[in-house]
């Protein structure tokens, strides 16, 4: 029996082109980007923006702090080295889901500008696109936010190495796009998301 | 404007359930987890598979070494305990993309039991599907096989610590499919795993 069924199975040599997953989906893979301070808004609009394309039928993946530093990093502390090495492997993730043509949503801190632009690297290298979005938000109202009292407790002396308080935050230079999230609703943030994933031509229909 | 467009925009608190992924995406994920001895026939069977399963529009993705350990796993080596790291990073993001709604392929080598095992946990405790196919060949037919030389290197004693050679491979003892590739067709071994994902409710049409 598995002879006669088996007739029906057709490959070529060699893996799946980029062109192949691209018609068998509708769609192709990018990682949006999001970066900024703790509080500034990131996972609130990763997580509504993962939804809104889940519900547009599009294949979407939120990479957090949730999946990824209890599972895949759990191995991971906080020294300088550490946190290198947790951005690279996240990095690396979103550019294999990217591949995969799922558009991954990634929400850290990842405060520092040589880490980002490696990840960038990366993208480009495999000719994928990576969108850097700013979630820009100014320090004192992310602290007045301070949802888990972290800022509170870095200002206290509690937490050492915290990024805006004694760890620097460095801005991206080039972001593709910035979301001051102290002036837009977490709605027009998304909003800004989808304009730009459509003008990449990154939401076209199936 | 971007108030205007934002009213179309809706979601809800938290993230995207595992119900709104498979309805959004008509599937629902899996990991497939090939294992067996170097020149089994693992890769060609995930290329080969990989690309039906595309064919006929599902979300699949293949996880090998050519994506891996040149990305995610650059930084280890062959020691034991980064052999053992290897296969927890590869399980933990084998575990992203079934949570991510796709069939997830992975052909790794993999000889140790106790690591797959814990691959297998780690599937169970999100209450993701984990299908461990043994590539099942005879080291002799495997080795006459060698398409790399690497077996004739082992003999050699060119490279220490090979699977099957001076390294033990140690079988699944409950595998939910094995593969006798010196047996088998590839067709016949990609219809034995579809024919799994169909008994499983796994390749549900959309």
């Amino acid at each position: 029996m598995a002879e006669q069924i088996a007739t029906n199975i057709t490959w070529h040599e060699g893996a799946v082109t980029a062109a192949e997953r691209h018609k068998s989906l509708g769609q192709t893979g990018a990682t949006i980007w999001m970066t900024g301070l703790p509080a500034s808004g990131k996972s609130t609009i990763a997580v509504a923006l993962e939804q809104v394309l889940v519900q547009r039928s599009r294949c979407a993946y939120r990479l957090d702090g949730d999946n990824v530093r209890h599972g895949l990093n759990k191995n991971l502390g906080f020294s300088a080295e550490d946190r290198a090495e947790n951005i690279r492997r996240i990095g690396e993730v979103a550019k294999l889901f990217a591949d995969a043509g799922l558009i991954t949503i990634t929400s850290f801190i990842s405060p520092y500008r040589a880490d980002r632009d490696q990840v960038r690297k990366l993208h480009a290298d495999a000719d994928l696109p990576f969108l850097e979005v700013f979630v820009d938000c100014p320090l004192d109202v992310a602290e007045q936010r301070d949802p888990k009292g972290l800022y509170k407790k870095a200002r206290a002396g509690e937490i050492k190495g915290f990024t805006g308080i004694d760890d620097p935050y460095e801005p991206p230079l080039h972001p593709e796009l910035t979301l001051r999230t102290d002036q837009l609703s977490v709605a027009q943030s998304v909003q800004s998301v989808l304009d730009l994933l459509q003008q990449r031509g990154l939401l076209s229909a199936t």
